[in-house]
This record gives C-alpha cells, structure tokens and sequence, in this order.
C-alpha cells in the first residue's frame, strides 16, 4: 500500500492553492504523501499543516521558529528531492523559479499553480522540462480544461479559447472603474482565489498571463490563444480543432477540481466533497469578446508574449507591484495598467534572456514600477 | 499514394447522410477511394454516383437497371469485403442488420449512422464487433461528441449527456401538437436531415434511440444517459466523470462534421466546405429539461431501453410505421407514441433475443401497428 502512495512536496502550501491542495489531500486518504511543506511567512499555519501532514522536510522564507520534527530544506531541494513524486508550485510571483528549474531538471511531474514563472521564463522552463524528461500538469482552471480536451488527440490545436469571468467590473464604464475600490475588486463573482489573482481577474492581467501560459504549455503562438469572456465560469476553457470541432470542459467553478485532476492524474476519482455541476441550475451560458479598450491589462499581456525576451517578466513585476500598491490604497484600479505600461516602455529588451536576466529584468521593474508610483504615477 | 487511400463502403449512398459523406469525399481529394455503393430505390442517383466515383462494387434494393460498370453484390457482401476498409451504415431501418454483422465479423471499422440496428439489437452487434476485432465510430453527432470527449480517458464515463434540440415544437402545450402538420414538424430549426430522422426529432424518439444507441455504443447503463434540451444545437454533447468535470464537443451543427470525423479519425484534416463556430454569433448557449409528458416517445425508449430483449426493436418497427402514417396524412402527430405504446404493450417480450427473433418482433410490431391504425389509433 504505502509504496503506491504519491509523495507530494507542497510548496507554497499555506496560500489559497496550498490550502485546498491539502483539502483535496485530506478528502483523498490513501492516495498521497505529503513529503515537504513550504510557506512563506504564514509560519503559524505552517506549524499546524506540519502537525498534520508530518512531512519530512519543510521550508519557510520569513524568520521565526522552525516547526519541530521536520529538515528544513531549500525550494530547490525540495522540488527535486528523490522523496518527491509530484511538486506542486503554489507560490506567489518568481519565489519558486529557481525550485522550477530544478524540478524539470529532476525529471519530477509538477503541478503547476503559479503562472508568473511560466511568463516571465516559459522558454527556459519548457528547455528544462524537456531536458529534465519531466512533465508539467497545470492547475490553473483553464489550462486543466484545455489540458483535459487535448487528452487522447493526435493533432496540435488549431485555437485554444480561454474562458474569462470578466471579473466583478465587466460592462464597467471608464469613469467607474477609476473609482472602484479594493473591497469591490477583492469581490470576485466566481472563484474563490488569493488577492493578487483576484486583483489581477478585475484588471483582465490575469487572463493576459493565461495567454503567455498557454502559449507555453501548449506550443502554440501567442495568435492562436483566444480570449472569450463568459460571466459564469463553467465553461473553463476549449480547444478548437482543425476539422472545426471544439472540445470544452466545464465544471463547478471550484480550484479544488483542477488541483484534484492534476495531483490524481490520469484517474478521476469521486471526491464527495466537491461540488457537482446541476444542469437544473446552469440553464444559460453567455460568451461575449473581451472589453480590450477598458481593460488594457489584457492587451498588454499579449503585446509582451509576442515580443518575448525580458518583456514578459518586466510586466509580471511591474504588475506585481502595481497591485500591491493598489491593495495598499496608494493608486486607483485605472493606475495598475498605466503603471504596467510606463515600466515597459522604459524597458530595453533582451531577447533570448537566460534565468539571471529574466530575474534582473524583473528587479529592474519592481524598482522601477515603484519609483515611477512614487513620482507621479499615482 | 494508391496504397495510403482509405476505400469506403457507402450503404445509404442516395440519403441524406450518404450524399453528405460523398462530399466529405469529394471535399478531401486524396484521402478515400470509393469502393461500394448501395442505395435502396434511388436508381438515378446511384447511377450520378457510379459515374463519378467509380466504385467496383453496387448494390440496390428497388428493381431496376443496374449501374454501368459496377459488380452487384449483396449489402453483406459489400459490408464485409476486403476490398473495403471503412463501411459507412447510412441506410434505414433496420435494413442493414445483416450487414452490420458481417462487417463486425469480418474486423471492419464501421461508422454507424444508423441507429434503429443498434437500439433493436445492440446486445448481437457489440458481441460480434468484440469477437470479430471490428470497430464502431459513430456517426450521429450527438455519440460523435461524446466519442471524441472520451479520448485519451482512461476510466469510464460517470454519466452521458445527450443535448437535444428540442425540435420545432419545444414548448407546445398539447391541444397544440395534437394538430401540427407534416410540414411544421419537417421543418427543424437547426439540423439538415432525412425525413424519418426530422420527424423522430420533433417527436423526441429520436432521442430515446439514441439514449438506447449510447448505452451499447459506450457501455453505460440507460439510467446513466440523461437528455438535456439545448436548443441552439452547439453542444452536440457531453460526459461527466467521476471527478466530476464535464467535457463537452461543441461545433456549427452540420452533419458533415461528424461524418468527416468517423471518414477521417484519429486525424482531423481542414476542409474549407465545412462551416465554423463563430463565437461572435454564439453570445449564448441556454439548456433545460426534456418535457417527458408532452413528448413520451422518449420516455417509451427509455423504457424499452430499460427492458431489453426484443422490446427496443418492437419500438423502432411501430415508430417506423407510425412516422410512414403522419407523413401520409393518416395519423396526426400525437398518434404516433400512442401506436408506439399500444403495440409495445400488445408484445410478448423476448430476453436474450436471437438475430431472427429480433427481426421477427419487428416484422411483427410493423403489421401489429399497422393494424391497430387502421383499426382505431386515428
């Protein structure tokens, strides 16, 4: 029995992922083992997860007192620890790059939560991944639909159609959405997700990274990624073939669906504890383009795919700081997006980045994106 | 170039279904030889066929002037020849009963658009298919969909869901649908097809056969085919796992898609003649539950489908002869489940039934309802 258990390491596992990675753990006995636990600075929550899971190794990044009966361990060793069967990526931003490349380098199957890395270094991940022999499962929603509807195909994707909630300011005019406040954008009409992706689900960013990502995951161009808003988030994504069929999947919008898929793969067990789509309540999916001119987060993502290089990495910095500095009630929702676009243009690209210029381009654009906020960005 | 040809055998050719496979042929020029071709009375179109195919083999059931330059041979014998390596089923009824087993013998890849075979004697025809190593793509767009959502998965489905379009009287309260017309109830809202097919849309037999049709073609019991009424006809299908995600094949509804998939499968080439989803035209996609009282040729399938033994091919037969009578002008629309469910319940039913017992019970459902309309079911 416990030779079949797949031994999982967790990283980020005090985050919204993270958690719900140990709900879908808990709801699964027999299944898993969890091997290595990594937090930031939840050490709290740290300590009770470590308490449960009794993990072998742990890792955090704040200081403070490391939970009893665990070796701490690096992200890196810890991602590609001979222990772990499957490496979960649940961190924030760039935080778990370095444990990335590491994985794919130890041939690991990594379920992947985090798309910043992917942005910012996708071509270097992909080179790993394929080096390493490893596989990546994504978690994101719409990456699991379109990962789900290319199972069992021979042919590439002729059109991967990304599905958007359209967030809580969808049909918002400009001059409403300059005023909108932090409460009304942490209010996401459908998924339940940690604040930067919330923020980022309001601004459209979030579906501008899912491009980049997709590109990634799924070698296509940046031109064969579609957007299509859909208020309901059933619909999690679809592939169109070249014969014209679409393959969509749908489910519950609830994250605990596409983490169980990528931590069970290629089982589907019944977990009594998620929710079920009822066709008696669904009744009406609606679809309509993305609002590209009240959103500019949206084009600027595809803009920085396109161009490739250090770009990527300057928007998911600059972003990251934008957001913060709009949690913090420092600028207004239409300054994430205008703030994105002054650090990018002040960039000077390189192409072909290896992972030192990528994270020097992204350190360039935190300070950058903070100095222009402090200057008059606001 | 010869050699890589993949040579179809088109039983149905003069049909609706049969016609639209000849232009997924012509549509993709080098790909199909055309080796048998079988029509029922439509000597004419047969002999344009022949011309411009050029198949070895021909086959008719009318009397008549055979085609120039063909060799005539029985439906069994085109069905199961070495010659062929597809054998498309398109004809109707159960015409090609006999055919059907001898492909299966013979270890052919069979696309199935006939669905009365399979709903009167599923139980023999996955046998043979098993034991002679032969092949079903379905056809019907509808168990196409739900083909192509089950690539590449590796546990059976939780549950089927066949989407209906309702047809043209979706919503008609019934002093209403006791007096449509023959014309009305031809003229469906979104699919191009052949008469009996049309009327068994309007009547929602057409969807009890084809609940019958999913339960032999993908090894699920009646109870796990549910039927959703999705009247834009874009979801053609879907299949809820265990996990609970939901995969769905959507598209413009165009038989030729379908069709080219079970021609062309596991590739999915471009043809420019096939129209595409244009998601600037979808905007929604609305679903509600089949009206089981209004329409209860549904509810007599699913029973029928339940029961087994001879009683799905005694359904079909009295269907056939009650949708021969409303075309006529001699029953009116709401007679044709009422002489269904009368000489359903005149029947003895059969278990385990024999291919003869099987054609017996609709040789003799066909003169029992036949009797029973001119007797009183007006």
């Amino acid at each position: 029995m416990a030779s079949e258990l797949k031994r999982l390491a967790v990283l980020g596992s005090t985050g919204s992922i993270g958690r719900q990675t140990l709900e879908v753990v808990r709801a699964l006995p027999g299944r898993f083992r969890v091997v290595g636990l990594a937090a930031g600075s939840n050490l709290d929550l740290l300590a009770q997860q470590v308490d449960e899971f009794r993990p072998r190794f742990a890792s955090y990044a704040a200081p403070g007192k490391a939970p009893s009966g665990c070796e701490l361990i690096t992200l890196e060793e810890m991602a590609s620890h001979p222990d772990a069967d499957l490496v979960v990526i649940a961190t924030p931003g760039t935080v778990s790059l370095g444990a990335i490349m590491a994985a794919a380098a130890a041939g690991k199957t990594i379920a992947l939560a985090n798309k910043e890395s992917l942005v910012a270094a996708g071509g270097l991940i992909t080179a790993a991944v394929k080096k390493g022999g490893a596989r990546i499962l994504p978690v994101d929603s719409e990456h699991s639909a379109v990962f789900q509807c290319l199972l069992g195909e021979k042919q590439p994707p002729r059109r991967i159609i990304l599905t958007a909630s359209g967030g809580p300011f969808r049909g918002f005019p400009l001059e409403r959405l300059a005023s909108v406040t932090v409460a009304q954008a942490l209010d996401h009409p459908s998924w339940r997700m940690g604040k930067k992706v919330t923020i980022d689900s309001a601004t459209l960013m979030n579906k501008g990274l899912e491009v980049i990502e997709a590109h990634w995951l799924f070698n296509v161009s940046i031109d064969e990624v579609s957007v299509l808003v859909h208020p309901q988030s059933i619909v999690h994504s679809m592939v169109e073939f070249a014969d014209g069929s679409v393959k969509a999947q749908l489910g519950f919008p609830d994250m605990r669906l596409p983490i169980q898929f990528a931590l069970t793969f290629p089982d589907r067990p019944r977990n009594a504890s998620l929710p079920r789509l009822d066709w008696a309540d669904v009744k009406e999916l609606a679809f309509e383009p993305p609002d590209m001119d009240n959103f500019p987060c949206l084009s600027l993502a595809i803009y920085a795919g396109r161009v490739g290089g250090t770009i990527p990495a300057v928007l998911c910095a600059a972003d990251e700081v934008a957001v913060e500095l709009f949690l913090a009630g420092r600028i207004g929702f239409m300054d994430i997006p205008r703030l994105v676009e002054r650090t990018m243009e002040k960039h000077s690209p390189g192409s072909d980045p290896s992972l030192d210029d990528v994270l020097a381009a992204g350190d360039w654009a935190r300070q950058a994106a903070l100095e222009m906020a402090g200057g008059g960005a606001k």
